[in-house]
């Protein structure tokens, strides 16, 4: 386990060739400072794992926990169903049908036991949406967003100069 | 529990409500005469129950699990990860997706943890597959199965004299 | 608007006939004692009223956002470009393409800009992740959540004596 | 900004990677000779830009606005939101679903705010419509496009001389 | 024919069952003003009367042409090759697959040839698109675009009144 | 079997249900004056039958095909396993997945061995095509083809008139 | 045109880059012989070509069209349309949604005019259907369709040697 | 074909190409010491054979039969519609539509003529899914699928400390 003993989230994923989409993850937590651990857990290949890992996140001091699966993505719904954090599901695009059944193994929980799905193979947005849910107790963290937010918006002045210059001296109608 | 001291095959649904269908696969698997248990048990809402079940399965006599869920199905995927035994999918058109989401929530098992998936609202069949399986090592149930093969045959024969009375007395062409 | 002063949680929906599915978004939060404010805001009818509904929501108090829309659902995503706070989107089944729409507008955000997404027509999940967030600082309302869950395993133990009485006097074999 | 003062077609792009796709319909409008501005702007990462964008289209002068944008594409939508201008969208294939969730997300929209969608990537095709709404009040125009339409029929004669040449000596049966 | 000398939009179906749907864009038309012509035409039936349509459209004094058609819906398609006036698409959810046939079979155009494709079923708004071209060189028209808009985002007040009505009287938490 | 002596064409289904749709086969296969039989037969239920059926049919004088099968229909392309003769499918939406798994069942054969696929419940079509195929060696059924195709090119002059009296009295706009 | 005066079958494609799929129509008609031309003919680019094409089809000699076109592929559909010639249509997977769009475009026709689709890039089936369709009235070419059918089951032994060296020196269990 | 007298389970497959994932059957088998045989054979251009093969694979020893597939994937269906032995289907991702075609055409069958479904391109399951059957009947073998699952376990942590490699030095918080 890449484990961190002040570990806010936990980001678990099926298999250590998830990491090549879940380092997206991991990048955007430690871009906001939080602390955070790894893990491979399956839900089919190492289930008791799986189960213990988040029955004990609570008290563990997690707050959040965010899991990465592939095909019949059962990983963060067997997660939710033991525990009361919020579990975040990114759908990863690991077969022919490109995300299309992680997405609905991950996102069409039923009625007591939510999965709080982003988009396939949206690893970034799943720590961002984790920032989001850790900020509403953390002022500092907030402001961080807040920050986040303007540099987002700013980027697309940037995007707009690139575009610019790759257009500059073309004709632009009579 | 509808338990069964000397079941073979343990049935095991999401909700009470599941049964509506899945008594199809009561009602086949009483026509062979396989003992059952049927029992409702959910991957998200009593995970610790669903696991035990799974483990313990072997040892109490089961033979094959068939589980009946709609939605993000997990049951199958959860039962077989904590099973050796065959596990029979039966994903139910329990949303408005008319099953895809059950289906591709069973069948795209990832390696090392097959299940077997029928049909969507196929419990009849989980039945039947799983008289299949049991066959194996009963020779009378087998000769069952080829009796059972005979008359659905048969069966054909019935359908094309309904199919000629509705037709009767219809021309056929110049 | 249907307001609150001390509301924690914005339950927006894009017209008045979308409460037919989200009243089980209120219902859910009412079970947990969370104070919410209701309200119907269109992405495409109220862009003013949506943009500034989500960009004043913290400092008005709000901790969460829902969004129930259906067909091309941009309420959601609307809603987080302009807020900092975890938004979650219940897509609606509204059109003749059964949700799948609306899910795809909810769920496939691109990065920088998560939202939170549910299962379609998943009113009731949207409050319970909701309250998830909620509890992540209020210990009260974590209790419950553990409660809650224990409720929904007995529930399994209801059902099972339900089933056992639909089934009672049926054989089980032979 | 890649402006112009006297811009009839306003093209919007969510990112400027996207004008891989939507340079194509930069050069369409420059061979009917349309004078047009193109812009970076994105519904969820500048969504104030994005408003102002087209609440002051029409009175900047623009007559159709063009839309490219991938995944959960609100960009067209959010636009039309904001003008009575026609919006036209181009659903850009950006993610692992190839389009269909930016196509879904472009076209249905609720009642009363029309997108005018074309298909996944038709970028060309986005500027061969604003030219048809622009020729409406253009005479000249209009028989630029008569001129187009029998040039593009032509074009079936050489393709036919390719294929002639190609398929040159081959036998062609008994 | 409902023919109308002065017709500025000929909206043409492919069945007169099609104008269940389509009544909805004849409706709008009339809220709006606009002269129109209502047509069935198919582009399997009867494919010279909807070549002849199309390419004698423009002399006949119509701007905009509203196609509604299901299945594999060719008919904007067809009038599109034959005249360069814009063409709208409803696609019609006319058979098992609830209109996916329809909106691929009309969006999807190949370069050259758009057809501007609105909702599936989404009658209303093609009326509401073509009044949008239409008012492009119509300052009347324009104004009552911008009242249609003022009040589309009145409605919302409404739609808010009768909400708070219908919650009244319920507790909104602790 | 409903046979017939001097049977040109041979409509098979895998259910006496299955009439339900088919008989729109019958009936214009009846307009034409086809000589039909009609037949209940299963690709899974009775496989013999089937082979039997499609291997003997040249000899017995059938010059077509006609198969109707829902789910995963498989039963046209196992008679076109075992005949030369041309074979038309006709997708039946017998599941809950509204017939895109027996269109995909039907259409998608491996070279070699062509279904003539229609649309999805497409019976009459089915019919239609036969005769298409009969009428290459019959002049005078190609004429009743021309003659038909004649009357469907009228039909759409009724269907104006009838169009037209729906619409009768109502204002076509300023 | 790649014309040819006796020609029995007519191979239509959208453009000249659709002959990298349809040379497959093309080599399997010449392996039975049959006499065809080929042509590139567009039902948006070219509509009054593509009308006359098949309006002029039956008295030029031909006995099948063959239509090979991709995305909203509406050239099979409008040459049914305007002959009584049996008419098949090759959906080609030419944009991101690998010829779904083209298969729903071709296949689901509606009532009165059918298209006989084959599978998606399935140009070499829709010649061996010509073939088959031919074949009724020309013994000769019935044979040869005999003999293609063995020669096709003795590929299956070819296969298996081909296999069996591959595998060869392997174990195959205890 | 690459037969073996002892054989316990039969894995067919309708191409020699097939061999690239189904030889993940093969090694699967042998993992654990099954004797099996492998054949190409085709529901389409072999079907005698097919047949055959499936009515005298009981007698001659066969426990299970494994079936790949691809496009519309009827070699499954057509063996259990004559062997009443479980068989299993690998439904192959050989065509354009990532094998979405073969799922469907495997799983949905018709009651009374289950087929057991695994995942698209799961052949390595299908395997595992066999030998389960096999060891109801076989306590060596049930220890080795104990065995198999526990090593499977045990990877997770050979994983865990691989991406712990990965990731080692790197920051993980403040």
């Amino acid at each position: 386990m890449d484990g961190n003993e002040s570990a806010q989230v936990g980001v678990v994923m099926g298999s250590d060739s998830d990491l090549a989409i879940m380092r997206q993850t991991l990048e955007a937590l430690l871009e906001f400072g939080i602390p955070y651990e790894a893990q491979v857990c399956s839900a089919h290949r190492s289930p008791d794992r799986a189960g213990l890992y988040a029955s004990s996140a609570a008290e563990r001091g997690l707050k959040v926990i965010i899991c990465g699966a592939g095909m019949a993505a059962h990983l963060a719904g067997v997660m939710a169903a033991s525990t009361s954090l919020p579990v975040i599901a990114v759908p990863l695009a690991a077969s022919s049908l490109a995300g299309i059944d992680s997405l609905l193994s991950s996102v069409q929980m039923p009625p007591g036991v939510p999965v709080a799905t982003v988009a396939i193979n949206g690893a970034r947005n799943a720590a961002i949406l984790a920032v989001q849910i850790l900020a509403l107790s953390d002022p500092e963290l907030a402001e961080k967003l807040v920050a986040f937010k303007a540099k987002m918006a700013d980027g697309i002045d940037e995007k707009n100069r690139n575009m610019a210059a790759i257009l500059k001296g073309r004709p632009k109608g009579r």
